[in-house]
């Protein structure tokens, strides 16, 4: 049989990649697809470098679009990144009746419905698996391995830089700042950091995920996102002394009311295996009706990695060429026509349990007063921790761990205590799951 | 579309739990699929049972004859275990054309050449996610989700009865035998758990992964399987002075001159995730030449998550059940006429790392000749434990780990060690793998 043929748009670190573990594996691949994978044509602005990282094995040319028009092209791989180009050439390339890979978890995260619709329509494929977690088979296991269950819960470690970062601040005691300074030196964050640090990439994997979870078109506007910058080196400390870990998670739950999508960072007990996921690894917990919690771990990005989700997209698209569309995997795990319209929840809306680290003049009553007030709004606690003040200091302070409560009762409760004359500046609160 | 028509062999554990997730989540599933999936026919021994447990639901008769030529009957799932009747059935479901899904790892690592053979003659699937570690979705992570590499080792806790045994062992001090009856009482361990604790349900188990990681036929003849009933609860503690837990691990692993396919109690640091896997748990580590390592946690056993492997398989076939039969995925990962001839190697010609435990004279000169003897044979020392000799005694226990070198080596070097005068007994040797 005629080997399948790939255009490659972009060929930067996942994109060279690619190229080189589809040529170094070609054997292997081959005997599993039953049909040779072969880039056929790169399109990059920089061409002498496409050519020199090529060898002059495909075409190389600096206009993508000649890649999404080329009649000889098959599936065609977005590595561009963004929203803008990228979203112009996969439509262009849908339209022209080409399957699609693309590992642009924010183009999904935003304009995924509109994608999908238009795929639908022309009968292609779009496959994503190196848009989450990088080589980890994450979407596979939610869209095809799971499908037996209600999914109740997904948490994941979905951002490398940002664990990286975590588990420095907590090995060496570091301050957020500091350390991002050395992940960046290190080239574990980029010089642009935002969309990692504050959760953003994150919440686009969150997003995608849990659009195949539970069968919703994606929502990334409605998802929470909050990252790591606010962080003290303090809050790490406190909650390893209450056995907890501090991890960024993407989390999604479904409730009755609706879906919860939300990233920040969140305290676990460390005595979960995620808890132990550290430096640039992630790692995603599903927990399903059925099969209960199982969890997948692995590099999350890198060049590699990353290009071996991109190749098992091919490999899924050469084998399943031949099916009749309608009888495909569906692109979100659920037919499109069976896309359930439950909400994403308000944040007001959700319910979790709480860690509050407050500044406190070291006094009789101030507990009592901070106690009454999360008693009045129904919150119980789970633990306390009140720290003795440093020598010669009047103040100190008190971290409380509650049980489960929605979160507009601690913002209410927030609100509260921090209007008391013997609490200082601002309640810090982070979310605690159990996971279990 | 009308449902696609399942036909259940054997309403034990799996079976119930298969029919019951079936109905709970029937929605769910049918969202999925595509199209609704229907139990209409259970055969079992049991009728009255039977017909409890599916409420009159669907058809009940005692001769699963009857549902393996029944030509409304679409996909049989095999769920009655074993390799005799087991084996007619299934052949006789193939050859009347019928999709199969089966949990039967002792059948497929015996007689699944024979079975995919037939299968691939009549154009129909075989399906087989619940029969390596239950509900995770490891055959799906290793036959498509992974197909960009080259997959270098697999090790694998995959047998929950008797990690759940070792655990408890580590925990609690206690011996083998003790800690078994304990397993027993509380339904971990069956009353006949020969094939668990002797290592072969885990030997099957490795088998099936090595033959679709390596792209081999099934070899479960050239398995070496070794099981946990003579480790030493001082093996565990010596083990964890060293820092090592100890795991009964199913391991495969790709070398030039063949495969290693083997299960064996396994010292691994405890560092690694999959050391800190507890109880009844299992959790496979997968390494690939693109993706590095990536592991699969969740439960290896139990009626609902081995049932939700059992669905995921149903939806697969269902969604696949349309395409041309050579562009499906092939049963064993690779095409079938592209496995490979790659030898299983002989447990002699085998690399890795070895703890070795002999009893000994406290007195000069004994851990010279013992140095001296693993140096005539290239074996290089990675650490060592001399224990005082307790109050009284003349004799201690002297533990050495050593740096890779050939299990014949080792074998040479321990019936040397063996014959010195002041080593007392036999010199206990385990295997340990860094998984790095």
């Amino acid at each position: 049989m005629k080997p399948i043929k790939v255009g490659l748009l972009g060929i930067g670190t996942v994109g060279s990649g690619t190229f080189n573990v589809l040529k170094r594996n070609q054997l292997e691949i081959t005997r599993r697809a039953g049909r040779s994978i072969e880039i056929a044509m790169v399109a990059d602005l920089n061409v002498e470098r496409a050519r020199e990282l090529t060898n002059g094995e495909c075409e190389v040319v600096n206009d993508a679009n000649l890649v999404v028009s080329n009649p000889d092209i098959d599936i065609v791989i977005e590595l561009i990144g963004g929203y803008g180009i990228a979203k112009d050439l996969v439509m262009k390339a849908i339209a022209n009746g080409k399957h699609v890979v693309t590992a642009n978890k924010a183009l999904l995260a935003t304009h995924g419905n509109e994608i999908f619709k238009a795929a639908e329509e022309k009968g292609v494929m779009v496959a994503f698996e190196a848009a989450v977690a990088g080589g980890i088979p994450i979407i596979k296991a939610l869209r095809e391995g799971l499908t037996a269950n209600r999914i109740q819960w997904i948490a994941g470690i979905i951002n490398g830089t940002t664990n990286f970062i975590l588990s420095e601040m907590r090995d060496k005691g570091l301050d957020f700042a500091t350390v991002l300074k050395q992940a960046q030196e290190l080239g574990y964050a980029e010089a642009d950091p935002t969309f990692d640090i504050e959760g953003v990439d994150a919440a686009h994997k969150a997003t995608i995920m849990a659009s195949i979870a539970y069968g919703i078109p994606m929502q990334f506007d409605k998802a929470h996102v909050e990252g790591i910058t606010k962080l003290q080196a303090s809050d790490i400390r406190y909650a390893e002394e209450l056995g907890y870990r501090i991890k960024l998670l993407g989390i999604s739950k479904r409730t009755e009311d609706g879906i919860e999508l939300r990233v920040h960072p969140t305290l676990i007990p460390e005595k979960r295996l995620i808890a132990n996921v550290e430096g640039a690894m992630n790692a995603v917990l599903v927990h399903g009706d059925a099969v209960g919690a199982t969890l997948y771990y692995g590099k999350g990005a890198g060049s590699e990695p990353t290009a071996s989700a991109v190749i098992a997209d091919l490999v899924d698209i050469t084998r399943l060429a031949t099916a009749d569309p309608e009888h495909r995997v569906p692109y979100l795990a659920f037919q499109s026509n069976s896309l359930s319209d439950l909400p994403v929840l308000p944040m007001a809306e959700i319910v979790t349990s709480y860690y509050l680290r407050m500044h406190v003049a070291d006094k009789p009553g101030v507990l009592a007063d901070v106690t009454r007030i999360l008693a009045d709004l129904t919150i119980s606690i789970d633990a306390m921790l009140q720290k003795e003040p440093a020598e010669g200091e009047t103040q100190t302070d008190i971290i409380i761990l509650t049980h489960q409560t929605k979160e507009k009762n601690i913002v209410a409760a927030i609100e509260k205590i921090e209007k008391l004359d013997s609490v200082f500046g601002e309640v810090t609160k982070l979310r605690l799951e159990e996971l279990s």
